[in-house]
């Protein structure tokens, strides 16, 4: 399936680690639609990953580089920009980690080493790489730069951890680098809010089968998979929504709107 | 238990049907802390209700008025003003019913007629009972006027049907007026948003107990009594929160922001 | 410009007048993405607009209805299926009007058979829509309705008077019948808050000119435009946001994500 | 004015700086409600302040803590618990600072040592806080912790640079670390977000009379003073509000529902 919406655009995509990873979807369905990518991840994920089999399939360079790293932010944008032979009209960011987590650190009992960690990772690394491309001018005007972020940003889910935090700074920088941007050269910057979905990240979660299914049946359409977030990056990476930025975007199903299911209520009887 | 939060303020409790209504504790416990009171509802909830033994308790005269009708409602606001002997200072609007939910008739299968009807009683009854304030000058500066609202006004719950859409108006009431007679005369116009509550019209509702049951375990307080909730609104009647208004103020142990509770993800295992 | 977005998908456009319309740019845009379409309005407003020449432009056949009246919806519905030979893909809900505003009745001091009318029309028209629809079966799997709000849904803009009230119930129906359309029918339904546009129902608004230059200064990209918020609306049609439901969508070039912008404040200096 | 609603509690009051601080006259505030008190703040802050003038009016011994250091918070709630004979029943956090702010860095030119710094101080602090008291079982049942927070966080204001993202993390906090204490002891958590003050922090910043001056024109009731803050901060420390946990509450005079005033919108005519 293509219809050509990004059909000259070229882009820069974060954190496909291997083919269940959102940013992997992201990369293929830009392909089809006619962008031009360079993909990137940090040196540690590469070696786990299989980025590789990716950048064939898409025909795009990989550039390794730690997203809290201004300098290999700086190399990247600049490599990029040498790539494609010319400025940058999307972003895909889609990092994140909690070292609390990791190390099953509860999270009224956080090793605040392990908090400053993954909030550089999950969270200030977007305005590193939003700061770098500024900078550089990298960025055509209406480009547009998109991070995945999760409903934990407001709503408390135990198991989340610091990553809610971490989520809801993101959203803030989304909307704060946002009004920069518009201002300064048309570009929009937004998150969407993506369902659970089962990526080697995610699966590492405790509980997280349950909070899969639970998920999934709070959800009047079920939870969106990969592939129809990918889809929906493309949209928001196209000229069709040049108008949308600052905004945190619900791709979930209508999980965020929905107070409770009656096949969820129906657990609540005697 | 007393702080003479409202000795001296006058004010006007619809709603008050029976001992588990909220309005009955708002009577109570605004008599506690030294309000004088006026009592009303519509004629006909008065016959079913023990609004006398309120009336006694309270020292409070009960003037029916209906609350979609504004003769009525000018003549209540005039009469109160006559008992009181000057200007009001807080109202609380405590009223909503669904002609649907009485008929059972589904969401998806409404009879327009009872729609209206029931956006009548429940929500375009605030905004009559506001004008009708205004325009008698009834206020004194910095009073305060309440509605009680519930979360389905955000998010769905499908049995509460068109009361949703009802409590979504009536909140953007609150907002609207609340900017105008803030302007004018420093009223501050508020809606609580609280937890269900087991009273004469909720018990009414379909699967009720279920959905209490659900919100008591994925609110990490608990479900708010309707004391509690009295409590809430003795403060928001009283002069430590003149600079509150327009606002959706959630009084529901925490439930409006939290996703899940380890104790409902715990049924969603295998 | 096209991407083929729309090929093979049938829908209604409710609401176009005139080619200054949001409604018209949507039917001319979802023609050239290679939708079918039919044309509907009110008689009343077809006789002052030019929806024949949309109608012969996009080869769309134009069947009036009025919106507030269920036998003329399900006509309409009935006579599209017929026309289309089979099942119906998106509909567009642009309808508006308050009674109030037209007869200069402030906010408060509202004559209430004008607010019921101006509710009909613009909110409960939209669940009329949506329960012809249903009832008649005649939605496609995961076909997407969409209607237009505006950000006096969340906010008071003070001239907007009471159509914030009906933008409020327009939003809480998108959610309500969200919910049950998602459950049975996969179907989505979502309102666009789109910036104010200089269009026919727009200009009639007092204050209308300094209220648009107000917000294009807030807005870090500006206002969008109607075409803009057509495209966007061709996105919400299209299978690339199939997981996107029940949700309220911000287009408005950063509008409501922003507290003030420098060209604002500006003019609060000394 | 008392109403002894603080009637034989005990409380920690951070970030009483001089007779300006919102702090200040919470600390004078409670102590008139009936609350014994520990006063704290950083060493550095206490050298530029006059707490001790306050410790002497509100009876309450001064324990410096720099909110950043585990190991001084820890020996603050010790020695707080000692010097009450018991447990805390309400902490107040009014700790704020962007070192960019400081260092004139604007937003998309931060220094990243300065950021973390910042959220450090403004925010992290705040879980420190709560993380030492919950690990010293140091608080009753109900007991209520409050932090200040600002709109910013969820719109932008341009000038606030990163503080924006600081409060947006502080309230994610509050909601976090608001579940797990509610569930282990109904503590409940939350933020209240103020009105811009003209206390000796918000007067450092670039432009903070405009921007008082425009939020004063953009609320129906105009700004709210610290003190009128205070008295908020004492309902909401009462047992009057018990079921009110993990929200952020608009103190601000209606700014925060309002998308323009009649005031503001004039100076966009022609």
């Amino acid at each position: 399936m293509s219809n050509g919406l990004l059909k000259g655009k070229k882009g820069i995509i974060f954190g496909a680690l291997n083919n269940q990873s959102i940013a992997w979807k992201v990369a293929e369905r830009a392909h089809e639609e006619g962008a031009q990518l360079v993909l990137t991840n940090a040196p540690i994920a590469m070696r786990m990953g299989e980025i590789n089999a990716l950048g064939e399939k898409t025909g795009a360079p990989i550039i390794p580089a730690d997203a809290t790293n201004v300098d290999e932010l700086n190399n990247l944008i600049q490599k990029s920009m040498e790539h494609f032979g010319g400025k940058i009209d999307f972003i895909l960011h889609s990092i994140g980690m909690s070292m609390n987590v990791r190390k099953g650190k509860h999270y009224t009992d956080q090793n605040y080493d392990f908090t400053m960690k993954g909030l550089d990772v999950s969270a200030l690394s977007f305005h590193k790489v939003l700061q770098s491309a500024m900078k550089a001018d990298a960025m055509n005007d209406w480009g547009s730069i998109l991070a995945l972020s999760y409903i934990a940003a407001q709503r408390v889910f135990p198991d989340y951890n610091d990553m809610a935090d971490n989520k809801s700074y993101l959203e803030s920088i989304a909307r704060s680098f946002g009004y920069h941007y518009g201002v300064a050269k048309k570009v929009r910057v937004n998150t969407i809010s993506q369902s659970p979905t089962m990526t080697t990240a995610g699966s590492g979660v405790k509980g997280f089968n349950e909070f899969i299914n639970f998920s999934e049946k709070m959800s009047p359409l079920g939870n969106a998979s990969a592939l129809d977030c990918a889809n929906y990056c493309i949209v928001m990476f196209s000229d069709l929504t040049k108008y949308v930025t600052m905004q945190n975007l619900f791709h979930d199903g209508g999980f965020s709107n929905t107070g409770v299911t009656q096949e969820v209520i129906e657990k609540f009887g005697q």
